[in-house]
């Protein structure tokens, strides 16, 4: 089955131990501009966006010592998290995946940050963890209580 | 020492064992158009480009078995490799990173694939390995006798 053109890089992430240090490098040494620092309490973490062009890095830091991010930094260390596509349907999306033999951890969208979003297990994917996200405003959106594009959900 | 503004996501980089089997799954699957399949000899390796909105997503395989990719690759398995960022002129932007005390692995521009090219140490980069990728038509690509943007160099 083919699937509509799609796939602009919404952001990449990357755990980080501490984020404020890793902050201050993203800023002031690599000079990318902060967009925003914000609680998950959910995820158990503090994640902050920077601007990367039309893309965004996100760094992810545990808020405690057994979120499942704190254990990705126990076993791991330091590094790449995943990679995030935007698409414009992600039920569409989700469904084509599944029929063409991809390994999804979500089934349906779930609310992310910056929207409706789902993962795609690594073990399809080339050992990396893609993390879809549904473009501003689509299907998904409404459907999961979001707001106008561009206002944040944190919980 | 405050640098300019900068960042595009050039490309993020993954290693994967069957670059075949790859492209077909980030075509066919993801839906991701193919730009270009190369042989880098240099490297020992076969990369692939696909386009990624204002981005790319590069995949690397090694060629043999004694490359620094199939070492990753043994080490490592497939997964997600380097994160590589666009800078405006490289040799400036090395000279500021060393003065912040970031570790380089390349201390000037090499001849990546599509431009001068030069890679951070993850060590001071949050355990990402970082590439910076000059700007086409940027002070190094004439340095490196590189012809116009666009135009590849295979090596």
């Amino acid at each position: 089955m083919s699937l509509p053109v799609r796939g602009r890089i919404h952001h990449v992430a990357s755990v980080v131990r501490d984020i404020d240090a890793s902050i201050d490098f993203h800023t002031r040494v690599l000079g990318l501009a902060l967009e925003q620092v914000a609680e998950v309490p959910s995820q158990e973490v503090r994640i902050a966006f920077l601007t990367a062009g039309d893309s965004k890095i996100e760094l992810v830091s545990p808020t405690n010592e057994t979120s499942g991010v704190a254990r990705f930094l126990e076993s791991k260390g330091e590094g790449f998290h995943h990679l995030c596509l935007e698409v414009p349907d992600i039920a569409a999306e989700l469904t084509a995946l599944a029929a063409a033999g991809v390994q999804l951890i979500n089934t349906e969208a779930v609310a992310g940050v910056e929207g409706p979003v789902a993962f795609l297990h690594p073990k399809s994917c080339n050992g990396v963890l893609i993390e879809l996200i549904e473009v501003p405003g689509g299907p998904a959106w409404k459907k999961l209580g979001f707001g106008a594009p561009g206002e944040l959900r944190i919980r």
